[in-house]
């Protein structure tokens, strides 16, 4: 199966050439790139890989970290990330993949691509990065206010995911609350429960607290997009704090500085399975095609998993696994569409 | 000044016995205990602790974690919590420490205390167990919805007790969001926002991100019971899980076991810089008087540090500080008084 992913290489902390490096490395074996932005340093970076299948379109226009990200989108239709988009729109990429901001890659996908048929809101998913726990979290930060229907999608779409870009054949799937029992939570989150029970299907495993996060009880978490924001910065946070304070206790001693030395290989070692770049950064999920949003901090590393990724996403038809399970287990959304003319009257049969 | 805590000894994973050893070693220097549980094991273990100014009142019956534990207290009148916060209501103790049910302390707090004049809500604080950082992170469950109002006095409440407790002069509040942008977060955040900006005496530093927790930006950071709870709970779930990886890693090889030998007692030192027991606990504020929630795993210096720091309330006069600067800012709460007799015609000015 041959596919196409459209990368925005503008963004990133390390300059385009990185993402160039990174996608290069990504595209063979059936996965071609469109790498978007400045075509110098594009070009020059991916002289190093000749039997990559990159092709390069200039697009030197970068939209920034924006209050107003749609609007940007309006105002610069060529952009690195718009031109990306409507790659995917046009039919010439199968899925993009951004390093910049955020907001700006949302944007560009909801204008461009829309919302998938049936999906009410699109989702940011994020994997925690835990050796040997493949642990998905969403909504991480596209949707700070929601109702129970959107949460209910959400666990499909992340169940989708974790399937088949994960690879984990039955996800257990859990609710995000301030404890396990069925009645903790907001009035938001109980009525997800109960929504999440009846799904048979699902594998929904009930409500789990934080700490439950990283312990691995679920393979996919869901919770709206200001709860999971926090709670995934809050542990990244605190790992980062760790790994400081290991440093300093290793250094405040002769002995610590002995057993450091002999420790520095294993530790870096996990410093390195705890690495984000190794889940490729986060997941647009719920939009016509799939978006995936590198951290703009990433090495080449980060940016060839996340472009690995999206192309094993399109080859594993996340887009319809997630739709298919969402129609069985009768939670697409249906919209009303009005192609009545004015004058016609509409008998509504609900 | 003398200050007398009422403590409930019931509800430790260790038994009374040990939340009595680490009373008994906070009662000294002007602290008396007041201890409430069965009166055998209490005593067997004070005698160990000769000079500890501790008295013991048998109460056989504890309310464990209940799903109503409103009615639990109501139908217990006996239980140990409930005569443990009784004694505060009659002026027998200034403030009282519970090793249980975090549920059940707080509804009898709500019974028989009552909240604070002119406090809308009571909130649980907790510190961040970090080295170095003295992080008070509220609210962490009492209340899962919140309006506005609720959370400025949060902020006023989490300052006096950085003040009072924590030891800092001029804390610096935040309000937490999924954004550093006065304008992240929901409707309600960006409401707080503006409110807590509008307090110039408060310390507001503005909206903090989850990674800026640990991170130590902010001295009190102020959010809902449900974040809060979420946020916290993540925290010590990837601290134990860190811990956990590290442990395995020096297991792994011969030279990680050699390095671990000699790093072993600075990481175990580390390990106890990060427990939660050095903290005492969670600290029910806004009440008529001040609880503290010491964790049910505890051992005797949790149990200790919870029993010290609530009489280091209660002689800072946190309730006093509290009520105090909530004034000075117009954010007190004042409730119309029903005194009027039924027969007469109140004219509302308002």
């Amino acid at each position: 199966m041959s596919v196409t992913v459209a990368v925005d290489a503008t963004g990133a902390d390390l300059g385009p050439a990185e993402v160039a490096r990174g996608a290069a490395q990504a595209a063979h074996g059936g996965l071609k790139v469109l790498l978007f932005g400045p075509a110098a340093p594009l070009e020059e970076a991916l002289s190093e890989f000749p039997s990559a299948d990159v092709e390069v379109v200039d697009a030197p226009v970068s939209i920034a970290k924006e209050a107003d990200p749609a609007r940007a989108v309006r105002q610069h239709p060529y952009a690195s990330i718009v031109q990306a988009v409507r790659a995917v729109k046009d039919g010439d990429a199968d899925a993009f993949v951004a390093a910049g901001a955020t907001g700006a890659a949302l944007a560009a996908g909801m204008s461009l691509l829309g919302r998938a048929d049936g999906i009410r809101r699109p989702a940011i998913a994020a994997q925690i990065p835990l050796p040997e726990k493949a642990v998905t979290l969403l909504d991480m930060g596209a949707n700070v206010s929601v109702r129970p229907e959107h949460l209910e999608q959400f666990a499909f779409m992340g169940r989708a995911f974790s399937q088949a870009v994960v690879g984990i054949e039955h996800p257990r799937v859990a609710l995000l609350s301030n404890g396990e029992e069925s009645i903790s939570g907001t009035d938001l989150v109980r009525e997800v429960h109960v929504r999440l029970s009846s799904h048979e299907g699902l594998g929904f495993i009930g409500n789990i607290d934080g700490a439950s996060i990283p312990a691995g009880v679920a393979d996919v978490v869901v919770t709206d997009g200001f709860t999971g924001n926090i709670a995934l910065k809050a542990m990244e946070g605190v790992s980062t704090e760790l790994f400081h304070l290991i440093r300093g206790t290793i250094e405040a001693s002769s002995r610590g500085k002995a057993g450091g030395l002999l420790l520095r290989g294993p530790l870096r070692g996990l410093r390195d399975m705890l690495d984000p770049e190794l889940q490729g950064g986060a997941y647009l999920l719920g939009l016509g095609a799939l978006g995936v949003i590198a951290h703009g901090r990433f090495t080449e590393l980060g940016f060839e998993n996340a472009v690995a990724r999206a192309g094993r996403a399109v080859e594993a038809d996340l887009l319809g696994l997630t739709l298919n399970s969402l129609q069985s287990a009768g939670a697409l959304h249906v919209r009303r569409k009005r192609t009545a003319p004015a004058d016609t009257v509409v008998v509504n049969d609900a």
